[in-house]
């Protein structure tokens, strides 16, 4: 028996692989803001798959808008039938037809190079946890040194704080530097003006799925059903606004300016293969965050790459793993709901900066330059980086790799234009 | 000249009289969700009157949908005009018809008591300020003495942080004692469990009307035209878990559980008459945050009272006042946008708890217990109270008062549930 192939041509080395099917909202010149699924150098359009009764799992009402919430709001067991369906449509078992007709083909499978991309859901609410125990640890010891890093309460609960949904854009859109209060130690006042430490963070954000209702909870052991899907995510952030503002009541200005994610959301069905054992957690949790037995993660590899004004080619500065983090989705889920909060279909949960032990898996700027006292060299151009310049792109990628099976996120960067200060 | 009279009945002591005019969303057994406005004991319908031609300023789309962010999102002079229209309506100039035919003066003018009130607007963002002095010294006193009372950022700028806007409901609405992470400062470990300080908090938030673009930034003197109009807010909080949780990034579950506020919005313009001079500001601010040489705020009367499950009648327990806030909504709204956060139709800014010098005036119940040391004593039935118990209501008021004009809030109230923990 042969493997099936695919009725579009994939790459072998394509992050948008048959193993994928990825959901995104994409639009052209001349189709307007719709559901998609990217396979290999195409987006397959659901809209027109739907109306031509090839997704019959789903009325095709669900195909009609432009983002996912409404299928967000269904069940495992919905997303695991559209899967279905959307497969069958790509292997062309769903119509003989559509392998022999070039025009409904071209109707359906989208060049990608023709197409823009949206943000794939309203985000009612985005929160940002902190769920990687390198990354508390060396801002920590930057912020409030070594014998404060860790707080006491962080092996107990993934802390978090709620960020700003407005300003979450879709990679490659560019960033302006944000203007702010800056206030240096020896300064006796704070002045304003365009922040002199913008840095990225390394971070992964899952969609939920369905919500809960409002006075309700999840424990972690029943999460698994809220998660819809993952993309990959920079949560820019200016140091030293952060560093002014953040006490008593966290991050704000700091991090409300620009959220970039990658636009393709992977379905949690689809990252199944590369489920691997979750940290061990000591001390021992409690019963509302208990994982199962055989705790899992994902081995998501991550990287990070910077490009200068000057430079023609990016430079990889971080290599990370999804599987470092501390805390898995399901505890950062369960946590969120304890008190009662009622989550939405769409809403946003991140992960906080994924950085590893090693020096080169640190996932922002101010760990890699360890707070200005190691710039970051950057060789084709001999520059130094402590933190971002205008100018600089930084684009994240990950994937996940299994013998010959990938699954990959594509690309989320973004680029830093000069700030416009009030004037 | 006779002073004109609404065609309705309007009480002398409402707080919906013909200066106010406040918006809200409303429904009956035979209306569907729509848009309203208050007037002494009645809801005029805005969609019944814009569909007898009535509100001409505005395209009777406007009118259709359920919510007030398309409203919004004009400007103040379309604001104006509308009010305009409204105010027209209410004193039977609109149209002679209305005066004599009592059918069409049935439907357009419902009797309050056949209505329940939903949220005004979709809330894309919420932020909570913390621009009470007074407050945040007495908070900062308890969690961190008096030393390290006001961190030395307070007085530079409006400290805030982003708040949960799926769980903002509407006053009336119960709310369930919160479960989560409590740790007792002599125990070595966290424990589950409902918590035991749970509290109100006496804020107002403004909605805001047209937003900002990303990367945009509206300096204080210009940010009076983006405020739509404002409500009174009870920002339930859980101490304990709070004081757990909130190191470093600030509250979490202890206040994403449940935000209460009132139904009608009072248009900026309505509470023009009350416009007092806002406090001194010492040191002085960066130049974003400089106010109009007349700064001014609203002299906002403000009560909170509280009735156990064995009281009949509530008690007063607290009087304060908005104009009592070191921040203006103004400077609030320059501090959100000065790094480029764009804020949407419809978004939320609450003030922060408005506590005020005398302990009379203290909006919380943390406050007015000062951290338990000092119980309140309930008069009717001699109960104590240092946080709320199961069964304790929370009502809030607020009202504008001078000579005979009278611009109110209605209240704003809860009722505590026992909590159900996980099992
Ligand atoms: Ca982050
Ligand atoms: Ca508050
Ligand atoms: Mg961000
Ligand atoms: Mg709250
Ligand atoms: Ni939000």
């Amino acid at each position: 028996m042969q493997p099936m192939t695919p009725i579009v041509y994939v790459p072998e080395d394509s992050d948008f692989s048959i193993h994928n099917l990825p959901y995104g909202v994409f639009q052209t010149s001349s189709l307007d803001k719709r559901l998609g699924v990217a396979i290999g150098d195409y987006v397959l359009d659901l809209r027109e798959a739907a109306n031509q009764g090839f997704l019959s799992s789903l009325s095709s009402e669900y195909f009609q808008g432009s983002d996912f919430n409404p299928i967000m709001e269904l069940d495992r067991k919905a997303w695991k039938a559209l899967r279905s369906d959307i497969q069958d449509v790509v292997y062309g078992k769903t119509s003989e037809s559509i392998k022999s007709h070039q025009s409904l083909l071209s109707k359906l499978f989208i060049p990608k190079h023709q197409v823009s991309m949206h943000l794939p859901a309203k985000i009612g609410d985005y929160t940002d946890f902190y769920s990687s125990k390198e990354h508390a640890t060396n801002v920590g010891t930057m912020f409030r040194g070594a014998d404060n890093a860790l707080n006491p309460n962080w092996v107990h609960l993934p802390v978090g704080y709620h960020g700003r949904s407005s300003s979450i854009i879709i990679s490659g859109q560019d960033i302006r530097r944000p203007c702010g209060q800056l206030k240096g130690n020896q300064e006796q006042a704070p002045h304003y003006g365009p922040t002199q430490a913008l840095d990225f963070e390394l971070e992964m954000a899952f969609f939920v799925g369905k919500g809960n209702a409002l006075f309700e909870s999840i424990p972690a052991k029943a999460a698994r059903d809220y998660i819809f899907g993952m993309v990959l995510m920079n949560d820019w952030s200016a140091r030293d606004i952060q560093r002014w503002e953040y006490v008593p009541l966290g991050p704000f200005g700091a991090k409300n300016f620009a959220t970039s994610i990658s636009p393709w959301i992977v379905p949690l069905e689809a990252l199944e293969p590369f489920r691997v054992p979750a940290p061990i957690q000591e001390p021992k949790v409690l019963e509302y965050l208990e994982r199962a037995s055989d705790a899992s993660t994902f081995d998501i590899h991550l990287t990070v790459s910077i490009q200068s004004n000057s430079m023609r080619k990016p430079q990889l500065i971080c290599e990370s793993n999804f599987r470092y983090l501390y805390w898995t989705m399901e505890q950062q889920l369960a946590h969120h709901t304890v008190t009662g909060c009622n989550l939405r279909p769409g809403d946003l949960l991140a992960s906080g900066t994924i950085s590893g032990k090693s020096e080169n898996s640190f996932g922002s700027m101010l760990e890699l330059s360890w707070g200005g006292s190691k710039p970051l060299r950057l060789e084709e151009t001999q520059e130094q980086r402590v933190y971002l310049q205008d100018g600089d792109q930084i684009e994240i990628h990950g994937y996940c790799q299994k013998e010959n099976i990938r699954v990959g996120f594509g690309s989320c960067h973004g680029k830093i234009l000069p700030a416009s200060p009030l004037t």
